[in-house]
Formats: C-alpha cells, structure tokens, sequence
C-alpha cells in the first residue's frame, strides 16, 4: 500500500474523532450557534493568511518539477481568504483585531517551524494533511448542509472538483516522496502524519470549545 | 524605563499568574505528588533538548559580539540535560520514550518557528522571557523547599549566581537591542514578550493539569 | 533624500561600471557574439530559476501588506522563464543541462542565504537592487538595439511599463522600510545594497568573459 | 565503497589540483610571500567566523546523537579563531576592518544557504568536505615546513590527532548518513561534495592571486 492510504489506516481512530467532531456534525445540521461558526471563520481566516508563509517557505527545498504547482497554491490561497471576506460580509462577523487562540497560534508555529527545520518530504506531509483533513471535514458537512446555507459556499470551496485534485496530486507526489526517502526519513514522516493529524483534531475542538490559553481561562486574554 | 522593566510591568497579571501557580507552590511547600513532578521533569527534558537548536538557530543572525555568549549557552543546557538524567537516576523517574505534551510540543514549534522568521531582536525577546520566567519561578521555590528535597538542585540550578548572572546579561543586551531597533519592530518584541509569558505559564498549567491533546482527552494519546 | 536614491549616490561609481559594462554595450550596438549572448540566456535562465525560491523565502518574514506583492511576483518570474523558452527555441538555443558558472552559483548562494539569515528589510534591499540594475541595464539596451532583433523580447520584458513599475513599487516600499529601521539595521541595508550592485556588475563580467570557477580555468570544469 | 571514498575518487582531478596549489606548496617550501599569508589569514579568519553560524544552523535539523559533537565544534572554532589572533599578534598581521573577498564572500554564502535551504545528509556533507580539504591541505604543508616557522601552528592545528580524529569521525557519519537516505538525495549529496571541493580550490587559488571583485579588478574595491 503506498504511503498515505498506509498512514490514514494507521490513523483511523485520530482520523474519525476528526470527522466525527460536533462542530462538524452541527455545522452539517445547521444546529452550530452562529457565534461559535463566526468564532472559527475569525481564527480561521488568521490560519489560511499564515498558510501562504509555509507554502512559501517550503519553495527553496522543493524539487523543480513541485515549483510551478506550489507557487500557483499561493494565489489560491487568497482567493480562499476572499471567500472569507465575502462571506463574513454577508454573515455581518467581523474578521478585523482577533488574536490567535492558543491552538491556532501553536499550529502555525508547527507549520512554519516544519517548513524550516525539516526535509522537504516531511514538510510536504504536513501540507498533504492539512489539505486532506479539509477535504474529508467539509465533505462531512456536504452531507447534511442546505445548500442554502450562508456557510454552503466554505463547503463548495473544499469539496470542490478543483480542491479534490489538488488533494489527490498530493497524495500522489507525498506516495512517490515517500518511495524515494530513506526509512528513517520515512519514519519521522509517519510521525509528522500523526501530528498534523492531532492538530486538526485540536483544531476542531477549539472551534467548539473556545480558545482559551491554558492557565488564563477566564481572567485575562 | 528600559524595554524589559517596562514589558514586565504590563504584563504583571501574567507574569504572577505564572509565579502564583499551584505547581510551583505546592513545589515550593513540599506537597506537590510525586508522579506530577515526574512527569514535569519529563516533559521540560524534551524542552530543553529543543532548546539547544533554538539558540542554535539564532546564531546566524546574531551580531558580532553576542556569538560567544550564545556558544556558550548551548554546552551550559548540555550541562542541564546532565542534572536532569542524574536526578531522575536518584529519584528512579524513567526519561526515555516520553512524547511532548500539547503544549509542550507548541512551546517548542514557537521557539523554531520565532528563530527562523522573526528578527534577532525579537527572537531573542523570547529567549530571555524563557529565562526570566525560569529564574523568577524557582525563586518562588527556593522561598520554601527543604533545602534536603531530591528536587532542590533543581532550585539551585536556576537560582544560582551564575544563572541570575545569565539573565541580568540577556536582560541589559534585550534593552539595547530595543534602543537600536524601530517601533514597529520594537511592537513585534511586546508582543512576542506576551506570548512567551503565555507559553511559560501554559507550561506551568500542563505540568499541573496534564498533557493531552484537544479532542484527545480520555482516548488514544 | 530617501534611502534609495542616497545608496544609488553613493555607488555611482560600480552602478556606472556595470550600466557601461562591454556585454550591454555590445547587445545595444547589436556586435556581441552570438555564442556570448546565448551562453547568458542559459545562466541567466538558472539564476531566474532560482530568484523564485528567494522571493518565497521572504514571504514567511514579509508584513501583512506586502504578501499579495510578493506572492505575484512569484508567477510574473514564471512567464519570464517562459519568455526564455520562448526566446530559446527561436534562436536555437539549448537550455538544458547547464551547469551554474562560479559567479552565478554565488549570486544564487548569496540571494538563498540573506532571505534566510538577514531581516526582511535587508533582504528586500537585495530584491529591489536586483530589480533596478536590471531595469537600468535593460535601459541601457534598449537605447540602441533595434526592434527587430531576436533579443528586443528581453528589452521589452525588463524595459517595460509594468516593470518599471513593479521596480518603482519596490523602491517606496524599501525607502518606507528603510525609515521604519533602527541605525544599526539601515547599516546593514547600505552594506547589503552595494554588495547587490557588485554581484550584478560581476554576473555582467561573467556573461562577457566567461564563467569559469577560480583554480580550473583550462582543466575539468 | 563508502560513500567518502568514492567521492574522493570521482573528483581525484580537483582534489589534487586542491592540493598541488601553489599557494600550498609556496607556504610548504617557506617561499611564500609574507603578505601573501597575511592576506590569506586575514580572509581565513573572516571565513572562521562565518563556519560558526553555519555549523549553529546545521543543530535544528541534526539527529539527536549528533547534536553534542556539533555543539563541541563550535567552541573549537573560537579556539581556532583565537590562534589566528595570537599568531596575527606574533607576526604583526593586522585582521581587523579586513571585507571578505568575492571567493570568500561567496563560499560564505553557500555554506549558510546550504545549511538553511538542503537536507541534514546534504548540509553535513558540505561540512566534512571543508574540514578534510583542511586536514588534507595542511598535510601537504606539514610535509615540509620547517616546525620553526611562524606559521607551523597552523600545521599544528589542521594536522593534529584531535582535527584528524574530528575528520575521521565526520566521515564515518556522512558515510552512515549517505547509506540511510534515498537515491536521489545521495545525488544531490554528490553534487554538493563537488561544489565544496570547487570552493576549496577557489579559496587557495583567491589566497595566491589575490580577491578582486570580477568587473572591478583594478578599480573601487
């Protein structure tokens, strides 16, 4: 079995807690209070600005034939954050002066920290993660969501023809990736899977259970 | 007043959070539960050790005359992974194959992270919070623990002249880099100032309260 | 006067060298060697190359409102690697298989290790030196070379309107930057300013003379 | 054959041509020019000085047993540094307001980009290379200087048990690392085991000709 679908299996139980997670469910329900969805459209917002940076960071190690793929992810990017903008303008949320949560700030301290200091290869497994957990989240809340939803738009945007190929060419570069690296370097891939994985997951439950910074809770912020 | 006094001061609320946190008193008076410290000891091991590539890191954009004191930091922390191996030895606290905590793992992304993108100024704004917060909190301790405790060369580590003399240096070098720097880069010190205030105090908290993962909790870990 | 126009004042002297520099006078007048100006293509294609990792590698360090720039420059150097494909095929030239001169090594070297070691607004310089030495070369071309020249693509792409203005883009922002720095920083910026200007006079030297590295001239290259 | 041996057998032309340099063989025979030497150790110094940096920015991507013996290596560099103090002190060499030459600044630049922007194997490659081009290098003097000289504490300092052993140690963890990584990253390994042997005789061939800035040999430098 190549690399992904190995780690997804290995993975499951992280992997389904994931999918499983109330905001999810609710979101797909229409049940989620519309200050907890606008909670995590803010931090959000404040993740995908600060995934162009590690896109960014991880071209200098990328092999030439990935340069032309990662460079047009960045335009990408921020027509996500313009989906944001328009979406939060019609929702009436201000996306303007928020702070990072604690598990927000610290997952992009592991992406751009990632980009940094490790290979190419593990780097690209957290970029794969990230996109795939998406993929799979909103394909969840696909099931369920009106698509009249004022939110339905997050939805078309991740579970889009277009998002779907950009998943799949990374699966398919991070398997060939995989095949090429040493089992060492493959080992700490494994474990930058796992990772990205349980900051999904933690992302998730900051989105319904607030941000607090652990030993603050409730006093200042 | 100098940039250090002055952040302290505005973040007073933080810092005696931090200083007023159940760890350290209950440290401090003797009643803290064996197996909490231990697993305290475990985990700030792992930050340790990942504290050696943070300095590192930041020795490439150091000037001139702070090359050898940064040098000189990473054998003095081989030193403290030395003390920390000798007292779980005494104590009988197994170190090996012990995974970083959430939070733990956060702190760490933020010093890579902050030591690759940020300026030397402001990464270097982190690493003297870090000591700080090490030195103002074990003098918490030292007010109270038996001097005969297995933990108190754990006191004297960061209460010792030496140490105190450390963070007096990085506290004097912190001010001047903040007279030469702009204002808009002298803001990104404050802020940074905050944040490992926070993370300090998060540290505190886990040690208390435990590791685990968001959404983990109770399940796989 | 503003930080760019002072460090051009006081460079005069090698920005002159290098604008009279024989390689642009001869491709102005329409002399130079066909086998000297294809053998600039095939280095200078490689540098391009790697002038995009070098724009990503500042992207992570960039404030909030220079990233779309930066991020837009990233597919404006992949249609300039276009326009040398383009320009490639018409004139028979082949731009596989080169391997980097010495000099150009080193400028890419140099490009890779300040976007990573120096802060941004020293890194910036770098960009927009390069930028404006190649406008004004180009400039210089552009002055004699007739419109029906295999070449004039060239002049037009770095003479042109959009260039001139992405390079008078880069100039407010870096005179902005350039105020917002401390002393010690603006330092470094001048240093690394003139070093830009001598790096662009010395790949001008290479494309004339040839690009062998110091000690093998003659013997295995 | 490991992974050192065959590369020193591949480039066995640049390798000798290192080691048959004049520069070498005129310190050797004591017939090189006083301030021949004194110009070489005015830039070998400044080189020193950067190895520093570039062995710190190694320490972020090291596995975990490499990370003492790089630590180690830098208090050795500023030991290194003090010898060219003293010996500078001895012979009336003045190192101070010394700029790097082209070569120097270039090699310079190559081992920071490499350490920040390649792999561990890859970077860690470039750092034996150096440091037995060095030992090899000074053997070839030690073959005949006379051990009165002012400069035979250089031979001592290349040439001695401790440097070899250093060297014999780096070789064994490169050729370890070489084993443990892909096919295509012991390619570019490869690569870069030329490109350092490529600087090393550019550094001797600069040390005997002198170390203009090419396009500014005879003018403002």
């Amino acid at each position: 079995m190549a690399f992904c679908g190995e780690q997804l299996a290995r993975l499951g139980d992280i992997w389904l807690r994931m999918l499983d997670h109330r905001f999810l469910l609710e979101t797909r329900d229409g049940t989620i209070a519309r200050e907890t969805f606008a909670d995590w459209m803010r931090q959000d917002y404040l993740f995908v600005e600060a995934a162009i940076p590690f896109i960014a960071a991880l071209m200098p190690k990328a092999p030439a034939d990935h340069r032309v793929a990662l460079g047009q992810a960045i335009p990408a990017l921020e027509k996500e954050l313009e989906l944001f903008r328009e979406r939060a303008a019609v929702a009436g949320v201000d996306l303007t002066g928020v702070r990072p949560s604690f598990v927000n700030h610290a997952y992009v301290q592991f992406l751009i920290a990632t980009a940094y200091s490790k290979s190419y290869a593990e780097a690209y497994t957290v970029l794969y993660v990230a996109e795939k957990a998406y993929y799979d989240s909103w394909m969840v809340v696909r099931a369920g969501l009106d698509s009249g939803s004022i939110w339905y738009p997050f939805v078309e945007n991740w579970t889009s023809d277009a998002f779907a190929g950009w998943v799949g060419y990374l699966e398919a570069q991070l398997d060939a990736l995989a095949e090429q690296v040493g089992e060492a370097e493959r080992g700490r891939m494994a474990e930058l899977f796992e990772l990205t994985a349980r900051y999904e997951l933690a992302f998730w439950e900051m989105a319904a259970a607030g941000g607090g910074w652990p030993g603050l809770e409730g006093g200042a912020q």
